[in-house]
């Protein structure tokens, strides 16, 4: 792994699928040249990804796909997180020995009400067992979904037992305070704190923060970069309240869906509203309320003719 | 897989490890015989077993181990469901393959809020790929632990496109209306449901069910299995009265590391006590409670001496 430290607009990439509903390899490594092009970090395997609904097998392929196609292992975060930790073990360590910049982990996410210490043990194992020093893992803390929440304590106690390790978290929680509290008593340490999404870009960057890690950056990129580039400028705060506006345009939908929706209307390519289940793709009425509330706010995905 | 349907006392088999947390082979299989011979059935790769922190090739090697060893698969039930559906398939295909005489089936857990459509597709997705007319699908509607129930609607809509594959359910929402609901609805049909736990067993069986599927069963298997045989008979609901009274010692703590330490206890085999993260152990102090409160109630494991 890189030395450089992960910053700046991350996101969560969006697994396209064949017909058959294998992952399209193609199509996959294109959006994620997209992105780059974008200066957009790529968090594959995370929750917008359908990560849980690849078997590693999957992730490992699509990971070596990217690698040989001669996209740059140090913008990559992928999540290697998984409920056995076996699992979690493989893909991490493959993730390291490709040169990511770093991994995203979830906690093991199937038994609710775990104690802090069967997490901090989880996440031991993986760091022991991989025990390689250029490992930078990133926490994923997105208690909405995993319902395993990953409580300042146990960054706490993960920080000390293993500080060239921990290196940040994804913050999924949508509770602001608890950013906040992440900025405030781990930060100033070098432990980087990613808003999950760009909702608290700007105050995650006024606070001290490195950026975001967010669905939507698959589908509105630019302008959360430039916000990004420029967030101490004028005009910040109306940025944000654009980057809002076009969120919730897509939020009045399941989120998967209807960013895979949105790139197959710019794209002409129809395959990308494939999901798999327990996702249900956009239906035609539903895709067409999207496609009006993007087109009132003027949503535009810059080098789109990149993706087809 | 058999044609006769799966009745009685199922328990979800506990997953003994050895030090270094790999899969006890040799424990496990002489814990399945002795459930065997209590007459319980074999539900290996349930909650109870930390089947989501064993990987899928744990899960076929410890299957394997079970048939080799000579036990019947028809009398066992492995639960197959996962968050990938391609992990599901290839499971329920070994399972199939094997001739068990049932699969307990969890829907995909990780994302909240799913459709019953895209849970449909889900389990529709497994059916058709694994297409073989022995499969019996057991849906596991757990919903304290994946937060994704298995609507009366699903069910009903399963068993009208798959009459033949779709064979029960095990209740373990804890909500007796709900068990009922689905007796009334669905039993008649041969939609068999078994109780999540033996605190409804004397229900279930009243209301016409077919059994139960429950942890304790790996403990406390011989009086669950007597009133299991005798529920018409007198004094069934004092059996019932008895069954709650141990399970409210089991309760006190964390389910699963509270039955390895009694089988430890037991047996005398402290490797028992071993869980996987993100579960923690009994500490000696939560031990010395619990064998307390079990000593209390006169608590016996007939033919203990199999397991040791």
């Amino acid at each position: 792994m890189t030395t450089t430290r992960l910053r700046g607009v991350f996101s969560p990439v969006l697994t396209p699928f064949n017909a058959d509903l294998t992952p399209s390899v193609e199509r996959f490594t294109r959006h994620c040249r997209w992105l780059l092009e974008q200066d957009v970090g790529l968090s594959i395997f995370g929750t917008n990804s359908e990560a849980t609904s690849l078997t590693l097998a999957e992730k490992r392929r699509l990971l070596d796909a990217l690698l040989e196609a001669g996209l740059p292992a140090a913008r990559m975060m992928p999540g290697t997180g998984a409920c056995a930790l076996g699992d979690a073990i493989e893909l991490t360590r493959h993730a390291v020995e490709a040169g990511c910049g770093g991994v995203l982990m979830l906690p093991p996410f199937y038994y609710k009400g775990v104690s802090d210490e069967g997490l901090f043990r989880s996440f031991a194992t993986v760091i022991d067992a991989v025990a390689d020093e250029r490992l930078k893992i990133y926490l994923y803390h997105i208690p909405p979904v995993t319902q395993v929440p990953i409580s300042l304590g146990l960054i706490e106690r993960l920080l000390k037992a293993y500080p060239g390790t921990i290196a940040g978290v994804k913050d999924s929680s949508g509770d602001w305070n608890n950013t906040e509290a992440m900025l405030r008593n781990f930060q100033p340490q070098g432990f980087d704190v990613f808003a999950g999404s760009e909702t608290f870009l700007l105050a995650n960057m006024r606070g001290g923060g490195v950026g975001c890690i967010t669905a939507t950056g698959n589908v509105n990129p630019a302008p959360m970069v430039a916000l990004y580039d420029s967030w101490q400028q004028e005009g910040a705060d109306e940025q944000q309240h654009a980057l809002d506006a076009t969120r919730a345009v897509f939020q009045q939908f399941p989120l998967i869906p209807a960013m895979k929706a949105a790139i197959a209307w710019k794209t002409g390519d129809a395959a990308w509203r494939a999901v798999r289940p327990p996702l249900v793709e956009l239906d035609a009425a539903q895709a067409q309320t999207l496609e009006g509330g993007l087109e009132r706010l003027g949503f535009d995905m810059p080098y789109v003719e990149d993706l087809m």
